[in-house]
C-alpha cells in the first residue's frame, strides 16, 4: 500500500466573510491559498459564513467562494459560534457598525479601508477592540507587500539617511467620465470623503510607515464634476447610467493634493484623484533622504527603483532592484526574482499577517490603531480644505 | 432561520499532481481558485493525489497543497479511479513515460512544458492522446493571458495588416554565475536542449499562434560555461555549490539565437538564453505588420503597446494600453483595467482552458499537438546550429 | 567661373554677452546656429563684446566664443554704439543694474532667469524697458520648445478639455552631499530664493502658459543642509571644497514645494529641490483635463505622452507621440520625427523668437512681463512658507 | 581704454562641403561650434565652399551655412587651394568619386556613411588615403558619443568580462507607408542596400568597435513592399507621392535581420528595418558579459542602463546611469549630469576628433579602415541573405 492519507493538526480558524463583492473574493483566495503560499500555517481557516444584502448574492458568492453557509442577516454570521473572525468588505459606512457587533461577540476583525468615516469613529472601534482582547487588521494591501517591506527595512536600517521628502500619488481616471453614475462612493454620509478616503487612506498609510507620524497638513479638494446622473440599476464604477436620468450632486472630493510635515521635520506631498484623466490606475511613491532614495509605482510591482550615495561618479546612478526572495515575503510565492505578484495574491500577504497575530497572540501590522492614524490624517486634510489653513493631526 | 447551506451542482475533477515543487503548488491554485476567480466552473476539482520522489516531498506537498492522499509511486496516481486527470510537473525526462501511462488509463493530461525531448516523442504523446479520445494540455502559460489574447485578437481581426517580423527574446541570468551547480537541466538526456527548451520553447509557441508556421530556421547555440560544480545535497537554480567539488560538463546551451522565415513569408529572431548576465527575467515580444504593431514584456504585465496606422501625424505614437476587462479574460480577475496580475494568477486561465475543454469534449487551446508543433521547431534549430546551416521545419 | 561669392542682404545685429560661462556658451550658440537651423533669419548676429569679471575669464571667453572684442567692465559692453542687445547671463543679484542700465542705453535686453530678486524689481525692469520701446526676453529655456508648444497648441485648441490639476516637479541632487561649497547661490542677497527661484521658476512659467494665471498658494520650504563650507578658489555646483574650511550658514530653501489655485479653479502643485539625492536633472509636467491629459518629462525630450478621451475601451491608452516636424520647431532641427533635441540647440529656438520679436517690433514670448509675472508668484510662495499660510498673488 | 580686440593664433582648416542636405547642416554646425564646446580648438575651421547640384541649392546652402563661396561643380571645390577637408554629404553613389578626387588632390576627407557601395569600393578609398597620407573619417555618428564611450571604456577595463552576446537594432518605419516615392534610397546603383547599409551599417560599427571583428554571419532580407510610386518633384523620405504615378520595383532590402559570429566566440543579432511601423527611430544596443551587461537606446541619450555582477543580492539590478562629465566628452557641452545632447551637438564630438586626428597627424577614430571593416560585413550579409548560409567575412 503506497498511498497514505494526508493529515494536518494545525488548528482552523472559522471565517464570516461580510459582503461578496471584490474584496469578498480577494479575501477569499487569500485565505484560501495562504498554506500553499507559505507552505505552512499557524491557523487554517474553515470557509463557514458569507453574508450579503441580498438572497442571490449571499448565496451565489457562498457557492463560488466556497462557504459552506450564506445568510442576509450579517448579524447571524458574526454571533455564530463557529466564526472565529469577522471579515468585513461591505462601503465604508456599514464598517463601524459591523465591527463594534463583532468586537463586541469576542470575534476578531479584518476590516476593508478607510476603517471608518471619522477619526472619532475608528478611535472608538480601536479602543473596543483593544479592550475586547481581539486582534484587528485593516485591508491596506500594501504595508507588507515586497517592495514596501523592503522600504521599510532601508528605512529602519538608515541605508536613506535622514529623510527629507515624500511624495505620494494614487490617482486613477474611474470617474472622469460625468456619466458614471451616482453611486454611495459619491455621498458623504455613506462615503465620507471621496478620493482623499478611498485613494488617499492609502498613500497615507505608507507614509506613516515609511517617514513616520504625520503632523500637520494643508489641503485643497476639488469636485471637478458636481453632478451625476441617478443608477439605473447597475452599480459601481465605471457601470453605464441612464442619461436621461436625474443627476444627483455629488457630495465629496473628486480630487484632494494636500502638504505634509512629519513629526520629523520632513515633508511630503500627497495627491488623490479619482477624475484623474487617462490614469488608469496610478499609485507612486517617492522617499528622498540625504544618503539615498528610493521609488515605487504599484503598477511596476516587479521593481523597487533604489537610489544609494557612495557610487563613484561614473556609476551614479538609480537603479531598478528587481524584487525577488531577498525581499519581504516574495519568496513565499516565487523562488526566483523579477516575477509580478498579482493583487489578489497579495492579499495572502496580509491574511498570513493575520493569521500570526491571532495565532501569536501580538497586535497585527496595519491594525484597527493604525486605521485610527490614517485617520486623524483624512480629517485633518478635510478640515484643512474646509477652513484653507494649515492643520495640525490632533 | 436565516443561515442557509450552500452546495453546489457542478460535477467533480478528481485531480492527480505527480511533483510537488514550484509547478505543482502553481497549478494547483489554479486549480482551486478557478471557480472563485470565474464566478463558475464547468468542472470543480477535487484535490485526490499528490505524488513525488521522496516520503517527505511527497507528504508535506500533499499537505501544504491539500491533497487528500500522497504517494511516492505515480504509477498509483495514475490508476487510481478516483483520478480524472494527471497532471505532470516533474523534469522534462519524466513527461513522456507519465504521459503516456495517464493516457493508456484514459485520463486527461496537463503536462509542462517542454512537453518531450524530441519532436518524436511529441507526436507519439499526441497521437496516443488523440487516439485515446482524452483531452491534453501544455503548460504554456502565457497563451490566453490577456495581452496575448488581445494580441491574438488584433491579428486575426487584421489590425495589424499583413505580419512582417516578429521579434521574441526570453532571457534571464539564473545561470550567469559559473558556480550554479549541474543538475538534470544541465544534462542532455534528462532536459533535452537547455536555454532552447526552457525558455525558448515559450516564445516559439507564442510566434506560431500570433503569426503562424514557421517554416524554416537558422541558429546559433553557446554553452558560454562549459562545466559547473556536482551540486551538494541542494538543487535547482541558484541553488548553492561546494565550489571545491568536481566540476562536472555542460550537455546543452546556455543561450541560443536563431531567425526564422515563417510560411506566410514573415520573418523572425527569437533569442533565449539563461546567462544573461543582469536580466532577471525578461520575456518579450514585438510584432510588425503593414498597417499595426505591438509590443509585450512579460513583466509590465498590465500594459499591451500598440501601435495602428492611420492617426494624425501630430498625434502618431505607439499607445499603452493598459489591459483590463476588455482583453481575454481580465475581467475575471478584476474590473477595472490597470492591475497587474501574478504568474500564479494567470495559471488560473489555463487551468479553466482545461476544464473547459474537458467539459466541452473539444481540444484545448495549446494541447499536445500545439506542445508537438513546437518541439518539432526547437528539433530544427539544434540541427540548423549544430549543422550550421537552414533547416526546414519538418 | 564656376565658384560664385555668397552673400546675404540680411541686417547685423550686434551682441554684447555679459558673462562668460556655461549660459554665455549656450547663448552665444544659439546666435551662432539660428540661421543654419531655421534656413533664414531676419537678423544675423554679429559677436561683438564679451565681459566678465576678471582678464582672463573675459579674454578666454571672448576667444572661444567668438566675440571681437572683451571688457571686464560690461558697462562698457552696454554702452557701446556697436551692440543692439545685451544678454545677461550673470549671477541673479546683477541682472537689475545691468538691465536697466541697457534698457536706459536703448538696448534689447536677453537676461537668464529668475529675472530678478523679488517681484517689485522686476516690475520695474519690465516697466522700464516698455517705456524705452525696447525688447526684451527672459531664458526660460523651455516655452517654445517643441514639447511645450505642443502642449501649448493642444490645450489652445481645447483638445484637453476643461483643465483639472498640474503637477510640476525640478528636482535634482547637485547639492545634496553637504560639502558642496558655499557660493552666491546659497546666499539670499546675491541669488534670492534657493531652489525656488533657480528650478521651481521655470515650472511656474510652464504653468502659467499652460494653465494660466496662478491666484493662490501655499508652501513649505526646508533647508535641510544648514551650513556649508566656504569654497576654495574653485566655484559652482559640484566644485570640491576644502573640508577643514569654516561652514557658512545656507540662507535660502534647498527644497520648496507648494499647492496652487489657479485663476481658472484648477488646482496644482509645484516641487523644486536641488537636494533631491538619486534624481541627476529631473523636469516633468502632468497636466490632466476633462478630455485629455499629458505628460512631458524634459529628460525624455523626444517624447510628449497624451491621453485623449474617447477611443473604444479596449484602445484606452496614454500614447507616447514622437515629437517631430509637426510639433512646434522641431522641423528646423530636423525632418523626421523622434530624434532628441539638445539643451543647447533649444537655446536656438528662444534666439529666434528673440530675433523675431525685435524684427516684427512685438513682444517677444517670455518677455519682462512674464518674468515679473513668476516673480510674483516666487515672492507668493515664499511669503506663505515663512507665514504658514494661503497668499493671494498680488 | 578697457576694450580689448579678442585674437587667436589657432590655425585655420579649409572646409568645402559636398551638398547641401540635412548632413550638411549637421556637419557645418559641428565644425562651428567645435572651439565654443571644446573651449579651445587645434584647427579653427575657415568655411569656403559649399557645392551642390544646383544654383539654388547650392547659393541659399552657402548663405544660410556660412560659406563663403558657392559652386555647382564639385570638382572646383575639390581642388581649390584653400579647401584643406572636403566633406561628403551626398547620396551614397557619389561617395567614392568625390572622395577619390579629393584625395588625388592631397585632401582630408570626411564622408557619410556607408563609405561606398561595395567592401572592395570601401578598400580603394581606404587604401588611397593611405598612401597619400590624409586623414580621413566617416560620419558613423555614434562612436565617441558619451554612452559608447563609456561603454568602450567598460569594454576595455574588463567590467563586462568576456564578452558574450550581442544585440542591435536599427529600426524606423520612415518607409512602411507603400507610398513613400521611390528614391535613389530605393535603387540598388546608387544606394546599394537599403535598410541594411542605411541604418545597419551605424549598428555595425558599433558591435565592431565594443565587441571585435565579425567573423561570419547569415542573414534573411525582405522588400515587403516592393513597389513604390515614382516621385513628383519632392524628395526624400516622407514626401507626398502622385497616387496616380507609375509604381517601380524597390530594389533594394526593406528590412535585414542576420546573426553574427565575433572571432572572440561571442554571438550577436543585429536588425535593421525602414519599414518598422510604429517605430519612429529607435536604435539600440545590448550587450551582456561575464561579469556584467549594459544596455543603450539611442532616444534615451541621457542614460546608459549598466549591470555589473558583485552586488548583495538584495541590491542586485540594472543601473540607470545618468551620462555626464565622467563619461567621454559629455563634459564638453555641460557641467552636470542628465542633459540630452542633440543629434547635432554629437556631431561636433566627431567634428572634434577629425581636427585633432589631422592637427596630429593620427589616425581619426572611424576612419575609411573602420568603414571598409563595415562593409565587408555588410557584403557578406547581402551574401548570405542571397545564397540562404553562413558567409564568412572575408
Amino acid at each position: 500500500m503506497t498511498l497514505h492519507e494526508a493529515s494536518s493538526s494545525v488548528p482552523e480558524l472559522g471565517v464570516a466573510m461580510i459582503g461578496s463583492g471584490l474584496m469578498a473574493k480577494s479575501h477569499t483566495m487569500g485565505y484560501r491559498n495562504v498554506e500553499s503560499v507559505y507552505g505552512s500555517t499557524p491557523l487554517r481557516p474553515r470557509f463557514e459564513i458569507l453574508a450579503d444584502a441580498g438572497d442571490e448574492l449571499a448565496r451565489n458568492g457562498a457557492t463560488s467562494l466556497g462557504y459552506a453557509r450564506w445568510t442576509t442577516d450579517w448579524r447571524e454570521a458574526v454571533g455564530d459560534p463557529a466564526v472565529d473572525v469577522v471579515d468585513i468588505v461591505t462601503p465604508n459606512f456599514l464598517h463601524k457598525e459591523i465591527a463594534m457587533a463583532a468586537i463586541a461577540a469576542g470575534k476578531h476583525v479584518y476590516c476593508e479601508k478607510p476603517l471608518a468615516l471619522s477619526a472619532a469613529d475608528a478611535q472608538e472601534m480601536y479602543q473596543a477592540a483593544e479592550a475586547a482582547g481581539v486582534k484587528t487588521l485593516v485591508g491596506f494591501n500594501y504595508l507588507r507587500n515586497p517592495a514596501i517591506a523592503e522600504a521599510r527595512r532601508l528605512v529602519a536600517e538608515g541605508v536613506l539617511g535622514d529623510l527629507w521628502t515624500f511624495q505620494g500619488r494614487f490617482v486613477l481616471d474611474a470617474c472622469s467620465d460625468p456619466d458614471v453614475p451616482f453611486t454611495w462612493r459619491f455621498e458623504r454620509k455613506r462615503a465620507g470623503t471621496g478620493a482623499l478616503g478611498d485613494l488617499g487612506a492609502h498613500v497615507v498609510s505608507l507614509a506613516q510607515v515609511l517617514v513616520g507620524p504625520i503632523a500637520s497638513v494643508v489641503g485643497l479638494s476639488r469636485t471637478f464634476i458636481p453632478t451625476r446622473p441617478e443608477p439605473t440599476g447597475v452599480f459601481g464604477y465605471g457601470s453605464g447610467a441612464d442619461l436621461e436620468a436625474a443627476r444627483h450632486p455629488v457630495e465629496n472630493d473628486d480630487a484632494t493634493t494636500f502638504l505634509m510635515e512629519f513629526a520629523s521635520g520632513a515633508t511630503g506631498h500627497i495627491e488623490a484623484s479619482r477624475v484623474a484623466t487617462g490614469r488608469t490606475w496610478h499609485q507612486s511613491i517617492e522617499l528622498i533622504g540625504s544618503r539615498g532614495a528610493l521609488q515605487f509605482v504599484q503598477q511596476d510591482i516587479h521593481t523597487l527603483r533604489l537610489y544609494v550615495t557612495g557610487d563613484p561618479v561614473e556609476r551614479k546612478g538609480y537603479k531598478e532592484v528587481e524584487l525577488g526572495p531577498a525581499h519581504g515575503d516574495y519568496g513565499a510565492f516565487w523562488p526566483f526574482a523579477g516575477v509580478p505578484l498579482g493583487v489578489h495574491e497579495l492579499k495572502t500577504i496580509e491574511v498570513n499577517e493575520l493569521l500570526h497575530a491571532i495565532a501569536e497572540d501580538r497586535p497585527a501590522d496595519g491594525d484597527f490603531e493604525a486605521g485610527w492614524r490614517v485617520s486623524q490624517v483624512l480629517d485633518a486634510v478635510e478640515q484643512s480644505a474646509t477652513e484653507r489653513r494649515w492643520v495640525d493631526v490632533s
